[in-house]
């Protein structure tokens, strides 16, 4: 039997195959009706309000201009839905209404309405090698990183959709004789995993109820300016930095597209505070990849992270915080043990001391106006189907003039 | 000429006369029509849906369950619908419909939705109290401290209204063999003043435009769980240990009510960073008291504070960052010089080491369950008058079993 979708990107040993069914928001320039919910087949955008009757009474869900109504609802509501696209996209015959979209002719926007922002820090190569390189006469790594997920808040207004240029950011920086303000000069990428939540609004998540509070995947690219970080962090943290914008994929890949993808957290040598002990393996085996103006300069691996997003939300809540349908949390950078599984351009030039080779013969340390940066990522699904992350993609645009 | 608002604290020598005028929502327990607008009149609150063919063009912007659409308006709106109820609350006969509602039959909802929530770190003696405290072998103030007001995001997802309680946070702290999990032992307060952002989306935001972009202020109480705090806080900032809640006034007093207060911030002995120079005075002269349990344990006085609501604002933007109706920052702890002008009770105790006697003979260092800290402030206005910000008050709960 085969499927009314004929796309040769729609196939089980490609990211995006009937395994994966990511949902994003789509705006077609050419249509008055404003940004529309779709979910992803191969390189084209079915919007779902075309096919609401074949949804029964769970197209209120996705019927409108962002995920927000989905992301409201329930696990239960969420793999249900799953379920009647999974039979719709499988059927022969075109349901009736369909459309597809290509993507090359839709603009995306940002799929939900974020809630809180939340960095985490939980590869411990990351953490040993900036550890290394902005405190060399110190430990690397500091006491309290074995014991629990390190994060700080992030900027949610800054979060931005995949393809949004990312404009250079001015700021203080260290200078001899007091700072010096002006464009940053050292304009870095941090590869991360985000965690999309919803379901109820919920206190004290333990580990083994994860499923009930994250909807889905996305990649993100924590862009940092590391001039601007490295002035002004202490002793409160990242601040300007990092907020001046924050891009996430287009699509979320349903946490249910990933139960194929499960590996365990690394060990830890001493006993977890029982709140992150987790009974079921909660990490993710994702292979990510860095594109530098199309040269692949890195390759890090998730199931290199010390901490799972399971324990991510049980520490981010166990002290009696909420988790709200929206709020967003990344892994932190994700680093490999290798220096080609590297996760962002100062780790990967030794803090600007060694240059980067592109495929083009150029070098870099940082990014320079009108670099590109993408970052990709699949997952083993069923049967040795295929399971893919939307890239997160952006360009450096100049600083404007002040 | 009378007003028909006839409450004894309704006068100009009273903090919620017709000189401040601050917008709150009220939810009325025996009604059906849920939480509304209101402007408070001394000890009334004034529903502005029961007024709005007095309001004209602007009814709409405050006829709703939340203050959102009034801090999505502009300054200019802002200014008129103010002019508008100036002489709503003067004129001698009631106007029709007009009902007034005593402040002990409602209950306060919080007035907006919180975008992003960012808090500073900008009073000199707080930092140096601090860091005498917590790191008292190096210098107090950290080298980029007198160059750029400090701050970081908090959750914005856990800011509540005046009044709620605040339950204990469990959380890891630093033990001699590893870390302890348990409810806090150093649970603190900070008083702070808070400010809430509105008008257009807006980037680079100088500080000469400070008063299109901040629509009023509020007080904020940012609890801290200090053990939770110092174990979690390197390297990336408090995140846990502030993120269970923070209060804030549940009416917020206009930026234009506060013209006459006014003040320049202290001088610093190198020269600014451009952005951050202020043609006008941009500080406040607010006097805050702190009342522990009824007890007043602190009179901390805004003016000491280094950085204005305006440099704060320039400086949050100044990378490119956007600022969004809703979003709120907060001033950070208000201390001055002197110990009974400390804002936050691990000044106070300097660190727990210092017992601090309430009026009934108890002594304290940090929070006990069932302890209610309420803070108030003042400021000077026209002629004499005073103007008052909402006072933030909140009970401390016991930790719940886990």
């Amino acid at each position: 039997m085969t499927s009314w979708v004929t796309d040769p990107a729609f196939a089980r040993d490609q990211p995006f195959g009937p395994q994966t069914l990511p949902y994003g928001v789509i705006d077609v320039g050419s249509d008055t009706d404003g940004p529309r919910v779709a979910v992803r087949l191969g390189d084209h955008a079915l919007p779902l309000r075309s096919v609401a009757h074949d949804l029964g009474d769970l197209a209120g869900l996705v019927s409108g201009p962002s995920l927000d109504p989905l992301l409201a609802a329930t696990r239960a509501e969420w793999s249900e839905l799953r379920a009647r696209l999974v039979a719709l996209v499988s059927q022969p015959s075109t349901p009736t209404g369909a459309t597809l979209v290509p993507l090359r002719d839709v603009r995306m926007a940002l799929p939900f309405t974020v809630g809180d922002y939340v960095d985490f820090y939980s590869s411990r190569h990351h953490a040993e090698n900036v550890g290394r390189i902005m405190r060399p006469d110190s430990d690397p790594l500091l006491p309290n990183w074995t014991h629990l997920p390190v994060g700080y808040h992030g900027r949610s207004g800054t979060v931005v959709v995949s393809g949004t240029g990312i404009e250079r950011p001015h700021g203080q920086r260290r200078g001899s004789s007091g700072p010096h303000f002006g464009p940053s000069g050292r304009l870095d990428i941090e590869a991360e995993v985000g965690f999309v939540c919803g379901g109820p609004v919920a206190r004290r998540v333990p580990t083994s109820a994860v499923a009930e509070h994250i909807f889905g995947v996305v990649l993100v690219n924590d862009w940092s300016a590391r001039d601007i970080q490295g002035w002004e962090y202490q002793p409160l943290g990242p601040f300007l930095g990092k907020s001046f914008a924050t891009s996430v994929s287009a699509w979320i890949t349903p946490l249910d597209a990933l139960a194929e993808a499960r590996v365990p957290v690394p060990a830890v040598d001493h006993p977890r505070v029982p709140y992150l002990v987790e009974d079921t393996p909660g990490g993710l085996d994702l292979r990510l990849a860095v594109e530098w103006n199309g040269t692949v300069v890195s390759r890090p691996r998730f199931a290199d992270m010390s901490y799972s997003c399971a324990q991510q939300l049980a520490h981010m809540t166990v002290n009696g915080a909420t988790v709200r349908p929206g709020d967003l949390f990344a892994s932190g950078t994700v680093s490999g043990p290798e220096p080609a599984q590297r996760g962002c351009f100062l780790e990967l030039s030794w803090g600007g001391q060694e240059e980067i080779t592109l495929a083009d013969g150029v070098t870099r340390t940082f990014l320079e106006d009108g670099d590109e940066v993408v970052i990709t990522a699949t997952a083993p699904g069923e049967d040795g189907a295929v399971v893919g992350i939307a890239p997160v993609r952006g360009r450096v645009l100049p600083a404007v003039d002040l």
